[in-house]
């Protein structure tokens, strides 16, 4: 795996830091959650409604600037601040908050992603949400759930079939016809769909809880930091051939807790979406 | 309003113990919350995923046996338990995991549902989130959210037309093809909509930070708890036509935070469903 290029030591050094920034981004977005946030609308006139916020825009340049008071060299792939020498060794890629529209709906499901690549690969990453004060974080070598009450190990649970799976997607409504019939075809032949869920439910199948996430239209900052922590989970980013996501280039995404399910899942994806 | 046949120091004695049932509650659900929560399947063969918990079951078994201690003469209309002295001067109207599909995926947006009827009409109700420590309370003459972190008012917010409205329902899969078109064209007009959150949406409404709740099929443990708490708050549970409700008889529900929404949703919710 890409981790193993990284020392034991550095990837602990650069674990801990990513906790640190969990606790920055939590302190920026927390007072903001329910309250005056200062919403936008980024969309051109004419498109669709598209909310960026202050707790946004906040949390990513607190990130920015822990990462640059501590490793100058690091570039950055930000949802809000675009792209900053992205070719670097070290490059963080950041949603500070996935599920903007569950944040201004005062919904604790929004998520903030930060993802780590080395040498161009996603080697580490984390899913937080400071209003559970949760953090999922991992990589390659592990996974795990860190909470005021202590840390446990993430790991996906066995579901080696549709029909057994739990599935998820945010809103049927995002996808294209086609999509969306390829969406119902894997909810039919599912046990239960949630919806609404954001990166958030990215988390839940770490946490062996849900069993398939598939979304479109997303960019690297909504996938990224999921590679690691899925990966040391057991589980597996891919994209809806059931090929495995490394450094994400967009798109669509599907998530599987159990590998079993990837075949599977793909072939009723690509049925009639193509 | 009903409230006004009560005693303010009987409403707040009952308000007192209503908090006493919501702690009782988390005590049996969160332990089986991402656990072994014993699912099971209620529905008859070939029928759609019904699923029920030992958490739900447990939850209202807690309920029905501390309001027996303390009211004996108290009636009830539960999900797991079905009705006891339904026309009794006080009863119970519980769901004491509303949101089961969310409860057993790991989402923390799942609530328990607790309303008191008296005298035939809905004078107090709860929405407990135990995972969240958040019990959104009220009745007529006010509602409040209580956290550890102490009490706060709940009022809806301002937002006199659809076109400012954050919208929502569970899932638009649950309507019928009629139903369908009606909250397609509401959420056409409306700024943005949210899926998935069950009854935690009617306390957003409350909250202030989302405007209409959308929903079909209900029952009356699914609606009635939120009827005082959205009153109290300054909002309205209505049914599709825009009728104020009372004792839920089932079926269309529509909450708004601002009552000057609920002509405008209600005439573009009748139009395609009729």
């Amino acid at each position: 795996m890409a981790a193993s290029s990284l020392s034991a030591d550095r990837l602990a050094a650069l674990d801990g830091f990513l906790r640190e920034l969990n606790r920055a981004t939590g302190e920026v977005i927390l007072p903001l959650f329910r309250g005056d946030h200062g919403l936008t609308d980024k969309a051109k006139a004419g498109a669709a409604f598209d909310p960026v916020t202050e707790a946004d825009r906040g949390a990513e340049a607190a990130i920015r600037r822990l990462v640059g008071e501590r490793f100058p060299e690091h570039g950055f792939i930000g949802e809000e601040y675009g792209e900053d020498r992205p070719d670097a060794e070290f490059v963080w890629v950041l949603d500070p908050i996935d599920g903007t529209r569950a944040f201004i709906s005062g919904l604790p499901l929004w998520t903030t992603l930060i993802g780590l690549r080395f040498q161009g690969r996603p080697v580490l990453g984390s899913i937080g949400q400071p209003f559970l004060d949760e953090v999922f974080i991992g990589h390659a070598g592990g996974s795990r759930l860190v909470t005021p009450l202590g840390e446990r190990p993430l790991k996906a649970r066995a579901c080696p079939t549709i029909a057994q799976a739990v599935i998820a997607t945010t809103d049927p409504a995002l996808f294209s016809a086609a999509e969306m019939e390829a969406w119902s075809a894997v909810r039919k032949a599912s046990r239960l769909a949630r919806l609404g869920c954001d990166a958030y439910a990215y988390a839940m199948v770490a946490l062996g809880v849900l069993d398939v996430v598939i979304e479109s239209n997303l960019k690297a900052w909504d996938v990224e930091a999921a590679v690691p922590v899925l990966a040391g989970a057991g589980g597996l980013v891919a994209d809806w051939r059931g090929e495995a996501v490394g450094a994400f280039a967009g798109g669509r995404m599907l998530i599987v807790g159990d590998r079993a399910l990837l075949e599977p899942v793909a072939a009723e994806l690509s049925r009639p979406a193509q």
